[in-house]
């Protein structure tokens, strides 16, 4: 299934789309897409029922981060071999751990607001996984049993913040708008294998990047798993999984966005993201 | 006021304590201690009240985190040049910030659970800054006016995870139990300057801490103002804002804890933790 959450920023409403591209609203079934909604009992719930009963929303417009409340916004660095040599890093040993602010989180056509005293703002495509049940302690091969979904992330970064401070990488992740979620949390079983999937990033219509999972150095089981060791991971918490090459850092001269200039991303049967940079008006 | 959270964990009811050491049951007023109950309104609600109309909660047993349903838990890194310089690093001349998973968050005298494979873990006592408003791009004269209160934090860490492995510090600070907070949310009202309390901790009852927040190298207001140049900081977000010196790590030979060791620790005002150090029994 696809759920998405559609409306206004901070009033969106729970819907699935069909394949066909319907919009039908879920409201009679869930209240929100999240973390009490992703959890096996109530994504069967929905799946139970027939969609044709459920009303079409002719006019979605703005749609919403695909997933609401997250408890954790975990985040791995370095994820891609090609991406580690980019930025000058070698392949990491494991896992490289950081977290974005909850708060970073917006809709997948948000703009994105260049904070004050942004010199250096990047994007970067990433695999995002939900997690759908409680989760420690679990074994490589047991890991994707604890996935609910997957969606598209646009993990945009300000490198200055992030690398030229203090050397934690927060700051330059944490930012208003640095969290583009969705358009759909695609359940896990519409995705056959997440290490078999193309991820693409374009600046005003240039190709920047163009990856697979399959080169993740750290698969997506590999990845809960290891989390689950350090910490328990509950319903809602979502992991974004690194980035492939071509990222802005890693030209030669770096280039780096500015006001005006369109972003658009998309993952295989993920959907596709579209977002401008815009200046911080406050 | 100081109002705090009693019961069994996952079930604890808000509370308010008074003066003479009543315990005040606060569900007639409010449904918990989170972020929709520290706005300026519900805590002028809470303080309009007669306390003595309240019902008594003879034994309030256990005590929970001081604040649910946390959105970010900030922390700040080297902010007393003491610590910084017993761990090596030097005095930052910007806020380091890194994150705790909020799923660490326990409370104030529950047990630390040493995670599997943990060989190296430390305790630092910190003094939280709960948000009471939104704050974004505020200036540090206006900072403290967004503080509903302070609270207790012990910022337990695990080294070897934090340090020695990728750089990014928030593996070695998201574990379960790391986040022990409390006992009480203490009003903003109650604390004429958050720069001027000793804080102090101690490993099964020899003095290891002994500070005063006299001593941070950026003050609460500059930490706020800050971080709220970075990102929105909603009610409910809580920061915790450095430890002095005396940590494990900083000793010669570093020392670090054990299971069966008892840590106590406390701030003037803000009341005291006592945690009892446990292997990993899962």
């Amino acid at each position: 299934m696809k759920l998405l959450r559609y409306g206004p920023a901070g009033a969106e409403r729970p819907a699935l789309l069909e394949q066909d591209g319907t919009v039908r609203d879920l409201s009679e079934i869930i209240a929100d897409v999240d973390a009490t909604s992703v959890t096996p009992e109530v994504l069967s719930r929905i799946a139970d029922r027939d969609p044709k009963t459920l009303p079409v929303v002719a006019q979605p417009g703005r749609i919403g981060p695909c997933i609401d409340g997250v408890g954790k916004f975990i985040c791995i660095g370095l994820n891609y071999i090609d991406h580690a040599r980019e930025t000058g890093n070698e392949a990491p040993i494991e896992p490289v751990v950081f977290m974005k602010a909850t708060s970073a989180i917006v809709g997948p056509d948000d703009d994105i607001v260049q904070p004050r005293g942004s010199t250096k703002l990047d994007w970067e495509v990433e695999l995002g996984v939900v997690i759908g049940t409680k989760a420690k302690y679990v074994a490589e091969d047991r890991a994707l049993a604890h996935v609910a979904g997957y969606f598209l992330a646009n993990d945009v970064s300000e490198r200055a913040f992030q690398t030229e401070g203090t050397g934690q990488w927060t700051k330059g992740k944490s930012c208003d708008t640095f969290g583009p979620i969705g358009p759909w949390l695609v359940t896990a079983d519409e995705i056959s294998d997440p290490q078999n999937l193309r991820l693409w990033l374009e600046v005003d219509g240039v190709r920047r990047q163009d990856g697979t999972t399959a080169n993740m150095i750290f698969s997506v089981a590999r990845i809960v798993s290891y989390l689950s060791g350090l910490m328990t991971l509950h319903p809602g918490d979502v992991i974004i999984t690194g980035t492939p090459a071509g990222v802005g850092q890693g030209m030669k001269p770096p280039v780096y966005l500015r006001p005006g200039q369109i972003v658009t991303l998309g993952i295989e049967g993920l959907g596709e993201q579209h977002q401008t940079v815009v200046a911080d008006a406050t």
